[in-house]
């Protein structure tokens, strides 16, 4: 049976002005895509899917793919590190919805030239993972990839209706927090690619925020049951570009405060080695794998209360949000505007007023 | 907070023998990552993972990748086509155990050498395929890809629990069901890439089963609902290899009859071309994504009558199940050990007497 009336396959790349970037391309898919079928909450648009699970619950879906000489390089990574941190990424993901895992698939391109018995390498880093944040891998695929190592994840996870953290729930006046330090990875990407020497003290944490990030589950799952936060994020692509998701999402404006961004000694000491602004790693540095997330200012006692007793690291005010769709950088020498500055998959790192 | 206890990375790599191929590396994966967790009915060794989804239903859930160089060549297929294939291979697992499908996933990893306007084209076959069947794409993610494309699917879909259709409920005697042609795919495969030049009525079917495949989802729910069949699994990666998995699964032997395979003339003058016996295209040929399944004797004429009630395709018969452990050829010359003959993955066309 012939599919029925294809079009021609250059009719979209003729009739369809260029595409600049990655976020013009998932808004044109969205578009393509059309609005999400019954039973599904929400599609594109989100770090994960949300589907219906019952009368109570959602379920909530997400898939991520790393491609080696992009995302890792087998040269200052483990394969062991690696499953970790596959895991991981997918588990963060699911944290900034305030989800408890269910299960994860792998499917795993596996170069001919590689021993498949480091396979079992990767494996095991994978199940470490899953055994530390109760994500059990359950089955998937894999696949000859001559090119190299690449690893989809997908992962399920679940979460009360009423307790769902989107991104689109923050109004002016609310505060921004993070959950922890900015930049690290980044700064440990810089240290391992150039590579950078520093004291063992400044490269440990450094290095290990790039390659084993730990997803904020904890803190999502405290967000989530007490319904405190209007909106969260986790960052992987940096906080000047994942808060301007929220900011388009919610039709707000932020304004972030440079000074009250928390940035380690490490960090101040590899941004000076690298001549570059601590505050630009912080802001620009992808891969943190921290919660970005929003309350209203009268939830500020209440949520610190709550993440001592649960023993978790207190989450810093970093700002503001205001009327408006910007996201501005309050310095010394005055405002800028850093709306979407990040970084970009396909064309690395944007400025601001070029994204939009 | 540091990872506890993390074993070294080469330690499996030393203590391990080496893996033979595919099948050894799932198997050890499976030991690897330990039984299902509550809640998960079955996860690696069947086409999808099944979970559980409140008390009358499973959820069914698969991923697949596909790596360009390996699964398919742009030089000889369109990306609108792609598209449709990596929905149609997903939705085929999904077939294979009764389900309907709820939504997918696309994770794409896009070359930066290619316009990403060109990944609209994709989306496009994608989206006509989620339409024809009834698969909305809901979301994913899009990363770069330097070495090349490769996209990886995942699907949800859904099943009434006593209607799943698994590979372990197979028994002596049982008649073995082929739902189309064999071999079409491969030799579609084989006229793309030498190229072989035969007339359009050959080439335009066979060229078509293995740039378009149509996943069988129509007869797999006729099945399911029914409840005729004691096991099923889609052809993936051949007859021989795939019987072999529902073999293995349920604890029997079988023997097929070559005068039975459904062969076309088409296939008969491809292989002619070739060289090769037609019968062996249709055992090792892979990407049939038709679906093998079994029932007991007496469900083959209510079988029939409700396929044809559906208007749906006859199914054929093609072998019984008997005891033991081994899948037999049975050919003029008498009985040929075919077991797991077929596509591996790593290693390229295996001989049967060296899978196991």
């Amino acid at each position: 049976m012939a599919p029925k009336n294809r079009p021609p396959t250059t009719e979209t790349a003729v009739s369809e002005p260029p595409i600049s970037g990655e976020f013009d391309l998932i808004r044109r898919l969205a578009v393509l895509f059309g609005p999400a079928p019954p039973g599904v909450v929400r599609g594109i648009g989100d770090d994960c899917a949300v589907l219906e699970d019952g009368p109570r619950h959602y379920l909530l879906w997400t898939v991520d793919t790393l491609i080696e000489g992009v995302h890792f390089d087998l040269s200052y990574t483990s394969l062991h590190r690696l499953g970790r941190k596959a895991l991981a990424v997918n588990l963060s993901d699911l944290a900034a919805m305030g989800g408890e895992p269910v299960a994860a698939l792998l499917s795993l391109g596996w170069p001919p030239s590689r021993p498949l018995s480091e396979a079992l390498d990767l494996a095991a880093g994978l199940q470490e993972a899953a055994r530390e944040f109760g994500a059990p891998l359950i089955g998937g695929d894999t696949v000859k990839s001559p090119p190299g190592l690449n690893l989809s994840l997908t992962l399920l996870g679940r979460v009360p209706r009423r307790e769902l953290l989107t991104r689109d729930g923050a109004r002016p006046g609310d505060l921004v927090w993070v959950t922890g330090p900015l930049g690290e990875a980044a700064a440990g990407l810089e240290i391992l690619r150039r590579p950078l020497v520093v004291p063992e003290a400044v490269r440990r944490p450094l290095v290990q925020a790039h390659l084993d990030p730990r997803p904020q589950l904890a803190v999502g799952r405290l967000l989530a049951v007490s319904r405190l936060a209007t909106a969260a994020i986790d960052l992987s692509d940096g906080i000047a570009s994942d808060l301007f998701h929220i900011c388009r999402e919610s039709g707000v404006g932020a304004v972030l405060e440079a000074a009250a961004l928390p940035l380690t000694d490490a960090l101040r000491q590899v941004a000076a080695l690298l001549g570059r602004a601590p505050v630009d790693l912080a802001l620009t540095g992808g891969e943190d794998y921290q919660l970005l997330f929003t309350t209203p200012p009268e939830a500020a006692a209440p949520l610190r209360a709550r993440v001592a007793a649960a023993a978790l690291p207190q989450p810093a005010v970093i700002g503001r949000l205001i009327p408006g769709d910007r996201v501005w950088l309050e310095e010394a020498g005055g405002l800028r505007d850093i709306s979407g500055t990040g970084f970009d998959h396909f064309g690395g790192v944007t400025a601001g007023a070029d994204q939009e």
